[in-house]
């Protein structure tokens, strides 16, 4: 149950939701809520980066033996639609390419409907020891 | 006292404050608190997304009439150094340019002893009625 | 035949060939040259990043109706392997967003034997006029 | 002379000149023509793109001691202004973030009359051996 011994404070407290992660494919929700709107009364898009950022995280993980670090070093988001407050998001991330020292993936994130919110890209290092990125 | 009634729901969760913004610039800070912790044990590049969006979103507010609203297009990030959980994040963020209809700003967010963490850029329409992008 | 009207003459300069665009896919392929090599004698950056976009651009062209013109807004590239001077490249893109006023879409740039070159991102604005941004 | 001596093929081909490169900075200038023009009578968006792209390489290999390589990963630009055929183009690029193995800059690049035309930001492995980026 790798998935969920790597559940941390922060997907905790956003209410994000492992569905799924394996051979380089993620899938996860997040529930949205009252506290996430934004000036323009519908969902912050920090949370919609935030849940992108994690599929993103989780797909690359899912490539990797265990000891090995994944750190994301540049993130990218289109948003495409506002999510209205209370709306479920669905993300689903996928490995684009996994080297020995790099990896890149993109994410989907949709609403109720299949509606499409935002697409992600992220790129990240991969090592093995803990430690910022540089 | 316009900045203050712009606060919204989203900033005040995430204790994102807003220091200052006029002219095409805006300062904002948040404190980093454990909810905020990922996999690696710092702060979730989620949150920094958060703050840097919503610098950026600040900045080119500030060069808008009222009624004119902006919706952010694409966000981009680039992660430099990890932010440690309890560690005070400092953005700010400029308009690089502002038309009639787009916008695009950059941030810094920096940490404390003015570490770089992060380097965002934010592209925005610029227009007077709510709604989606589309 | 509207694809081979389209062709312009930076696309005729970089040696790129439009394959086909139809319902929101495109394929081009682009013949490297001496005259693209870098300073890492491989191919610099810039021409795989031409090719993405125009990859792109026929892509979101094929979903719209004659007379509306895009413009691409923002354009991001990861870079994955070098391509090699002289190798065929060949681009696969593909319309994720295509509303009334924007348009997304993403490319894979694959070398010689599949190797994945890079990959893209961008951003569109869809009017009916010419003109510039703003 | 370093910098001459790292004029590539490609740069001499698009027509880049180097003005300076010094400390994380550089400055470069491209006279478009002809063969740039897209398929909307303006420069091809992957001109700006090699432009701006080879500005941040040189703005980063300012800060580089001799022996050690950088290498783009990812590129991201906002268009902001169409680029006239004819039209002298000016970028400049600065480094924002040089550690160990990654950095990071920024590029601007202006048209005649200091038309903001595209911005762009860019991320660097740097290390000693030449290869691509796995």
């Amino acid at each position: 149950m790798r998935a969920r011994e790597g559940i941390s404070a922060a997907t905790t407290w956003l209410g994000i939701v492992l569905v799924s992660a394996e051979r380089g494919e993620a899938v996860l929700t997040m529930a949205t809520r009252p506290e996430m709107t934004n000036r323009q009364d519908v969902v912050h898009g920090g949370f919609i980066a935030a849940l992108a950022d994690t599929a993103m995280g989780w797909a690359l993980s899912s490539t990797l033996p265990d000891g090995e670090r994944h750190y994301s070093f540049d993130l990218k988001l289109s948003f495409i639609a506002a999510a209205r407050i209370g709306e479920g998001l669905r993300a689903v991330a996928r490995v684009l390419h996994r080297g020995h020292r790099t990896g890149v993936a993109d994410c989907r994130v949709v609403g109720e409907e299949g509606r499409l919110v935002a697409t992600a890209t992220a790129s990240f290092f991969i090592r093995q020891q803990v430690g910022n990125n540089e």
